[in-house]
């Protein structure tokens, strides 16, 4: 607020007082618009899709476990490389990040529940190619690999040529029959390319829901079925969810933590000449919920024409960064660069395991930490930090998680999709199209030789050069 | 240019023209500066520095590794952990994400040269635990495992938490005299905490050379260390930078692609709206060279007082993204947000094992790929996304990388280098220093109770609140 970085900075009481009483109404707008049934993402984490979908995700899991518990020696599904990109990875990768320990893929078998997990996001050769080898030689006849493809068509180029590179690695290992039971698919439950090929080869599988498009999918079975296979407690994690779209429903902007973000944000963004947003969780196993957060904010608000077709280039980049390690790097800037940001710090206050710092080296310059623990010295630099940039009038605020659980990360998750929604509000936007994705689509048609996308491959030539 | 994006967006010829005469102009300075000798990071890379700490990191590498092979059954240097933060950690990711399989560490011995490598940048006590817990189980004498801490000073709170930690684990494992053996420093050679307790314990050490900050010191024995011993050729990593930093002190700034990167990065962030610089490799293995890059443009050109006091809050912000990854994420803001980026690809031409699309499946929708490669595929999502950017009057520009061999990385890291020394001379700022750090450390060390900062800590609780 003004009072603490100054007015050319900061918010007044009165400027805070105006956005709180519009961010009422936008909550009666969007309370209006869930009941007319295009909300359909904060559905997921009500009664009776919520308990649909644990069902039937924990129905596929255990089928498959079954499968890997009959067919090979040693009984269990060792490796699940999921293929998907976008709103289709990004929700996977941060679950994971999240609820299980950085060095979950390195530990054996003997001490890790669930599969190793590959999230395979992009084409690069390297990346794919890698990962194939790596696996031909830690299960050499892929007995204990699953592959899960995930696109709600079945077209998008990266996932459907990762679909045919790994479909045909596990028909030439396995033979065709038993290729298609190391295949689970999330897809479309009715249409598409995909649901084709589904029905086809028979292939164990889950629905993409309706009207929820990708980046607002984590909570439906796209992001849950790798959540389950890696035994995270996914009604926990939907239970949380469920609470914080409970509190973002309060009309009072005081008690609806996703409007004030909104509003803070969408305030300093447009009238306060920063619309650069840092989200810099003080945890590596958060860093990737902020990689989750920037498609989701990035894709929703940036968007050229308004509701009413005027042309407004509207929009805000989010920015991750990680406590400590980028105070030794990016904090130099936020403090002393142009004052063009918002930092959002995310700070845990209870570590499941903390470590303490032993004694007994005998140096003077060190002994103040000795006997602390790693804990207190994070959120010690968190708070010295937020202090620094108060020092210079750099706005920031701190969500504070009590600890890393199922249930806060599903709170977090929901919390920022009703944050997203009330932006997009605020900014007059549709948040839920990406109309600047669909050129580069069929410019890659067309520079792939896809029949009926000849002229894209020549209006590239003709822009760029041959 | 203007001719493509337009001229409010693009640059014009004249104005092209006036920036190429003022860099002309720099490189002299530069070369000026480089004799009177405060560029110390230029002469890692040139007889005698370089050979004297390519031998010096070999002979090192050397001695480890036959400790290993004497003293443990199996013989070798299994694991590796790197303590270091900030330019004591991003130059050895850096190195060993582009130029090691992405799978490198869930490699089994066998097939993998050099150690496992985890570089520990943060005090996250999850991180750290479950590093140690892991590392317990797959080596439960700690025989394979050695602590590589990097600090010049020794007293950087993370760095030194960090090394309590991990010393008195080796002691405690090894027995406080073998664990020394099981220690490599990379420190001042001759003053500082970390310099005292080097030669008190007697640990196998490396210098952080004299005049050389931390950002600016990946091609020292910083990065060169974790390099050597993963079996990468440092010689061939300073012949590429060599070479670079020979090609970036060309007068004419036609020949210099430092000074062109810079000075249109610069025109762009200082007179044309467009702060932000977005690095967007095409490839997950120099994704970690743009978190390298991330730090070297943050730090050293976000900075409050220029060369003549004048407080100018000077800086670009640099954003790291991945195609084709962030296609799917930020593209849509990219091409329809705010116009505030340049957008900076990097593009891969040959792949060293490229993965063909098998044909097969029989789907009229995706026969379009069969056959085709994923090098194919990620070059051509390429170029459409270059081609979308400009039908939206979207600065950017294309770095091409013959293939990613230790000598192109080399030549990558210099280019930015220089580039960064560039950035500093137009903007008129010290790009070698980084005065707003202090106060957050400072501040950390009242409130961690470090005897004489116990003002900082009241002046915290005063401006945050107890």
């Amino acid at each position: 607020m003004s009072n603490r970085i100054g007015p050319e900075h900061g918010l007044s009481g009165d400027s805070w007082a105006g956005l709180c009483s519009r961010l009422g109404a936008l909550t009666d707008q969007l309370r209006e618009t869930q009941a007319a049934g295009s909300l359909r993402w904060r559905d997921l984490v009500r009664s009776p899709l919520s308990e649909e979908h644990v069902d039937q995700v924990s129905e596929v899991a255990d089928q498959v476990r079954a499968y890997y518990a009959e067919s090979a020696p040693g009984g269990r599904c060792k490796h699940m490389v999921v293929l998907g990109i976008g709103g289709s990875a990004l929700g996977n990768i941060a679950l994971q990040a999240a609820l299980r320990p950085q060095t979950h893929n390195l530990t054996s078998c003997k001490f890790r529940p669930g599969p190793r997990l590959y999230v395979m996001d992009n084409v690069d050769p390297a990346l794919v190619g890698d990962l194939m080898l790596q696996l031909e030689r830690a299960d050499p006849g892929l007995q204990h690999t699953m592959v899960n493809v995930i696109s709600k068509s079945g077209e998008t180029a990266e996932t459907a040529a990762q679909f045919l590179i790994f479909r045909d690695w596990l028909r030439r290992h396995l033979g065709a029959e038993r290729a298609g039971r190391h295949i689970v698919a999330i897809t479309d439950s009715s249409q598409g390319t995909m649901r084709a090929i589904v029905d086809r080869e028979g292939y164990l599988n889950l629905p993409v829901p309706d009207g929820v498009g990708g980046r607002f999918s984590v909570l439906s079975p796209v992001g849950l079925f790798s959540a389950c296979m890696g035994e995270l407690d996914i009604a926990h994690l939907l239970a949380g969810a469920a609470d914080m779209d409970r509190q973002c429903s309060e009309s009072d902007p005081h008690r609806n933590p996703a409007a004030q973000l909104a509003g803070m944000l969408i305030e300093f963004a447009t009238n306060r000449g920063k619309p650069n947003h840092v989200m810099m969780p003080y945890s590596n196993s958060l860093y990737m919920l902020a990689d989750w957060y920037r498609q989701l904010w990035a894709e929703s608000l940036g968007k050229r024409i308004d509701l009413d077709g005027r042309e407004v280039f509207a929009g805000a980049t989010p920015i991750k960064a990680l406590g400590t390690t980028d105070q030794h790097s990016q904090v130099q800037l936020y403090r002393e660069g142009p004052n063009d940001k918002v930092i959002g710090f995310v700070e845990v206050e209870r570590f499941a395991h903390d470590v303490t710092i032993p004694s007994g080296l005998g140096v003077e310059a060190l002994s103040y930490l000795e006997g602390k623990t790693l804990g207190t010295l994070l959120n010690a630099e968190k708070r010295a930090t937020e202090y620094a940039l108060v020092e210079s009038n750099r706005p920031n605020y701190t969500i504070r998680m009590p600890e890393i659980s199922e249930y806060t990360v599903g709170q977090f998750l929901m919390l920022w999709q009703v944050a997203t929604a009330y932006a997009g509000l605020l900014l007059h936007i549709d948040a839920y199209d990406q109309p600047a994705v669909e050129t580069g689509k069929v410019a890659t048609f067309g520079l792939m030789g896809r029949p009926g996308y000849e002229q894209w491959a020549e209006k590239v030539d003709k822009s760029l050069g041959g």
